[in-house]
């Protein structure tokens, strides 16, 4: 599941508004197919592993999301064409909540006489999928705040400049991860202050760069989507994956309105003092509020930056 | 020798002006005898390890620092009582540079006929007596300036409350901290608004609250030493090693004028938002300049805060 879960990452930020999903198909303890949610969510992974497997009678199917029970005028429903391919058994990481399926895909492939085992390595599958899973349970999509700091948390000079707190590999790291989000989104003073490009500048990833959006009143630049108040975000077609790299203000208000679920800290050893803040005032009247909020999941070292990842508890 | 450095350890913040020193003593692949350098700087390291071993004929000496070529007062030159002994070897770390013994210890050893080898495990055993090789070479004393910061790089939110921002384990750990150094400094502005007690509030290490001082114009309190200018550095006497505890101005000072040796940065997993930050005003003109001067060292985790630690480059 592990692998399946790794091939899943493959589709993020690619595959909205279906979820990124992975599949490997194993018999005789050799790998015979391996799957992933193709860009703009078709084929699905199921389909994908078992063309390349071909026949996978009596083979053990592990696929990150439970198969779909929905056929649609793009496909036939993976829980209908898996039972009738006769695996042995099937592990599935995530029940789907979507209510089309729901429970509905592993009843299909039970009731063909294949074995289910649900829940396996579900915690990271669920965080493989987090962008098709937020917006299942709450109707926006993932929300990634991105900061980069010196060590005494500033993101610029005085003046505003910013260039450069970090290095070249936690740059580069960041690029990576804006190719795994489906929309750019500043707020209007850094679009005005800097006129960023937001777009994935690593050999390869070139037409990987997402979607740019801008946060705050006013028009977006042509091509841009314009955000004007954050219930907008609910309404944003095809965006499981935001990436939300500042500035202040903007940070500040996706946090003071609790919509932060991933936050990046790059940290680079070097000290500002007089500067520019990574986040404004979110209204915090009392330290105490203030924990028990986050959890830190990972840290790596980039160059001579460390990134810090923190999710919401 | 890396036992050496861990005894070394133990007389940190107790010696000064005398090096923290550590010594292990080995004969037949058995230690033989162990001693570190006592409160207030006698007897020594060599002293202390020689008199539980008794006999050394034949055996190794492990020692942190060359042993000392000069008699005192208060004891004979440890060259001296290490010839007359007779051990076959005695490895060195690091070289003294007193000028009293700067190779006159090693010379001695030598014509004695003992194999002296040096330069062993030399880095770790330079930084675990930082503060008297920073007091040779710079005429002051070691500095270690901590902070405790949000992620965002708060240490207080707007009206000054910093309570608390990290949790018992990093605060545990700083309280270690004060007491592996001779003196804790505080800005005129931090004594007045927090009275801090900056004692060492840990089993058994009550007893090892260092000295207090307070940076800034105007009277200290009783017991207090007064650092008005940092040029009074270098006229604390017994002072090899400094705890920097803030505020911003303070830390900022010291940053400005290149006095810091050594950071300590402990990180909660909280946001703040607005707030006061942790330094203030370097001086610093352009962001190239503040690269390429610190380096981290070493992280760890305490309870759900992290502590980075940086050195100077």
């Amino acid at each position: 599941m592990t692998a399946a879960i790794a091939l899943a990452g493959r589709g993020r930020g690619r595959t909205a508004p279906n979820p990124n999903v992975g599949c490997i198909i194993v018999r005789d303890g050799i790998v015979i197919g391996r799957g992933w949610t193709q860009p703009g969510g078709r084929p699905h992974a199921e389909a994908h592993a078992m063309a390349e497997a071909g026949d996978i009678a009596g083979a053990t199917l592990h696929v990150t999301l439970e198969p779909c029970a929905h056929a649609s005028p793009r496909g036939p429903a993976c829980a209908e064409t898996i039972a009738a391919a006769k695996p042995a058994r099937v592990a599935i990481a995530v029940q789907d909540p979507d209510p089309r399926t729901n429970g509905q895909g592993i009843a299909r492939l039970r009731a063909a006489g294949i074995a289910v085992t649900t829940g396996v390595e579900e915690a990271a599958a669920r965080a493989s999928m987090a962008g098709f899973l937020t917006r299942q349970a709450k109707g926006r999509p993932h929300v990634t705040l991105k900061l980069a700091v010196s060590l005494d948390g500033r993101i610029a000079l005085p003046d505003g400049s910013s260039r450069w707190i970090t290095g070249p590999a936690a740059r580069a790291h960041a690029h990576l991860e804006r190719a795994r989000h489906e929309m750019i989104l500043v707020g209007r003073g850094t679009l005005e202050a800097d006129r960023p490009r937001l777009d994935v500048r690593l050999p390869g990833l070139e037409a990987r760069s997402p979607r740019r959006a801008v946060f705050g009143h006013g028009a977006a630049p042509e091509g841009w989507t314009a955000l004007r108040d954050l219930s907008d975000l609910a309404t944003l077609d095809g965006v499981d994956h935001l990436f939300v790299e500042g500035g202040a203000g903007t940070a500040a208000a996706f946090l003071e309105a609790d919509l932060v679920d991933r936050l990046l800290l790059y940290t680079a050893p070097i000290v500002v003092g007089a500067g520019q803040s990574a986040i404004g005032d979110i209204g915090l009247a009392d330290l105490a509020h203030a924990h028990d909020r986050w959890r830190l999941t990972d840290t790596r070292t980039l160059g001579s930056d460390r990134l810090a990842i923190y999710e919401r508890v």
